[in-house]
């Protein structure tokens, strides 16, 4: 391996943030936001060397774009994880024994955390600063069209860190390779969770070639249903917030499903869609009761494929069925687990969507665009994990700590 | 895949756990343990067959080998979960936002768990019980030697479940080959965690090729510092039980380290171990302080291997520092991060120890021996995990559930 060194020293430096105090911590984030802000045209003028290689029509391109603007705002965003309550040192569990042995079960970092992300030069503000309130050191594995971009910032970090007189190793950022990718997958020695973040290609690949744990984040087939009890003017606002609020990501909705006793209300229902020009895909009873009434250009017969899918897009598919099982069915086979919608006044109906969707996030008359660590009251999000182990939807500082048992005693010996 | 309409089975056998409540479980957990009093002689004739099949010298024989005892106290252990606390419908974390929204996290089932175990029947039941009384459905696969006895306790528990009008397929046991482990390692889209318990290959293995979430349980390296400060007796005692209480589980003590300053000490700290015959492999230091006061025969020069090895056995290495730092480096080089411990009055020294080791968990002045979900008062343990992501240490119930958010609204809608 030829980043052994580096992992090495990445998990060399982790130890010397269990020295550090929460103050400290927070001193260390103002900085970094300052000079974030102070070194404003050395890291624009390396983001445009990363943009200058990209063509603008590329999706990416603006993402991959950083402002005077854009880094203001990374900079308050980083002072704001400075105000939140340090996630280390809480007492979860406390028990004494009957033989005198106290056990305590104390939230610590992880230690080392590797994050693989795509084209966003943000994420490695971001990313660095909810790790190091966290305690834990991290290895940044950013995209290559980012590169100099991402190079810029931890050249900035490190100069706030050596004038810390901290080791800068606490933050390495990997070259931007397919070999690094590799390595970082198998560093099971030395790296205690890995999170992907970006397209559900790069999860994918993650989820299938990494040795460490890994917590999955992103994809999301998302839900609504309108059940036959549901408020037609609850349900108008919730399909329109939950389709066009910001159509590109994660808690966006894919499909809705309707009632079929409800299928005349359809129309007002997709009203305020067609001023977005979401493109619709409904199934037969569907199409048949939107014809006429919604725009025919955005109208279009849905095929297999339009179930299933995320479609990042004003897009989106509608399927009728005729029951809430049926709904609950059709979610069970198509939902990725992510965020499920339930709109209906009726309880009985409310509580079996909650008990037997399995997603992390299942709303009630309420869109899906809510799943967000900010909007949930956490203060930060570092991804929304899909996967049930550890953390469920919106991951933020607490997510990112482990715990360990503390045993007191003096001198008791466990008997046979 | 040739196992798929079994995980299909499983998967679909799981949503019918959603709909039990605590008192149904408990009902039927006292059934299975009814049924493996009454149906002893059916148990232990298939067991006969396994054993049969093994050389009585091999040490998997004892762990195979079932007897009435046996069955009374897994009868007595299926009981006792049915009194432990449901893990299930917990409110762990609860909000209203300001705009109404209440938002709960509440604990829920994984859904469908594998696990992978070897040459104990035992394994069998207690899984079972404490997946049912979890919520869960489960996917065993057991070690060929064991097979007979697995089948007739899985006929023993669908034969109960029949009764219930439960569907059989929440606890399948797949076949005992090779081609069914690989299937079920890669699961993904049916099986939302798997545990593998057993010997440190089968882990590894697991972890190397599993694409669906792991939790790591087992191998304990473990270490037990006697620091300057350290107090005589208690640390004689604690060295005793941390080696002797039983060898072959993962708690024991594997390496001492002992302070220089204390060299002097050790021929009293090792004295008990030589009534067992421990064989005792020690660096140069520690080997002259006990050469003529420890069995000769049993006393060795330690080799590099004798560092970072699990013995399992009546055998332990000795190594000598002259700081604490010293320990805590050679512990941080060498510990599988299960359990560790510290013998010392120095209450500055306690602390250092408790913050700068990086295991599950960590002893001031009481043996490793205790680390143990019963022992630590959780009632009953289903593995003991050496990894940091999810689970730490002794795993019970609530660590066999997830949670997922559940937002309650009013049309609230979120803004740009």
């Amino acid at each position: 391996m030829n980043l052994i060194h580096t992992f090495e020293a990445v998990q060399e430096a982790s130890l010397q943030l269990l020295e550090l105090t929460d103050k400290d911590i927070n001193k260390i984030l103002h900085a970094v936001a300052d000079a974030a802000i102070e070194q404003t045209d050395f890291i624009l003028s390396e983001n445009l060397k990363d943009l200058d290689r990209m063509n603008p029509a590329n999706p990416k391109y603006d993402r991959l774009k950083l402002t005077k603007e854009r880094l203001q705002s990374i900079a308050s965003d980083i002072r704001n994880v400075a105000t939140l309550p340090s996630p280390l040192g809480r007492t979860l569990k406390e028990n004494t024994l009957p033989n005198g042995l106290r056990i305590r079960r104390v939230s610590v970092p992880f230690g080392v955390i590797g994050i693989i992300y795509e084209a966003r030069p943000n994420v490695s503000f971001d990313v660095f600063s909810l790790c190091l309130k966290s305690g834990n050191a991290c290895i940044l594995k950013g995209g290559s069209d980012a590169d100099c971009s991402n190079r810029a910032i931890i050249h900035v970090i490190h100069q706030v860190l050596k004038h810390f007189q901290l080791n800068p190793h606490i933050v390495e950022l990997l070259p931007a390779t397919h070999e690094a990718t590799a390595e970082l997958l198998h560093a099971n020695q030395y790296v205690d969770l890995l999170i992907p973040r970006g397209s559900s290609n790069l999860i994918q690949f993650v989820r299938q070639n990494a040795t460490i744990p890994v917590i999955e984040t992103g994809a999301g087939i998302c839900h609504t249903y309108f059940d036959k009890e549901g408020d037609l003017q609850k349900g108008t606002a919730i399909i329109n917030n939950a389709k066009t609020r910001r159509v590109s990501v994660c808690n966006a909705l894919d499909c809705l499903i309707v009632h079929a006793k409800r299928l005349h209300d359809l129309p007002q229902l997709c009203a305020p869609l067609a001023n977005s020009h979401v493109i619709i895909c409904a199934d037969a009873p569907a199409y048949a009761a939107l014809q006429g009434n919604y725009p025919q250009e955005l109208l279009k017969m849905a095929t297999d494929q339009d179930f299933g899918t995320e479609f990042l897009d004003y897009k989106m598919s509608i399927k009728t069925c005729s029951s809430i099982e049926g709904a609950l069915n059709h979610i069970q086979h198509y939902s990725s687990k992510h965020s499920e919608c339930i709109v209906t006044e009726n309880p009985t109906n409310a509580a079996l969507f909650c008990r037997k969707v399995d997603a992390a996030c299942v709303y009630v008359n309420a869109p899906t665009s809510f799943t967000d660590g900010a909007q949930f009251g956490l203060g930060a999000e570092i991804g929304i994990s899909t996967q049930k182990l550890h953390a469920r939807g919106p991951m933020a500082l607490e997510e990112i700590t482990t715990y360990k048992w503390i045993i007191e005693g003096n001198g008791q010996i466990r008997k046979p």
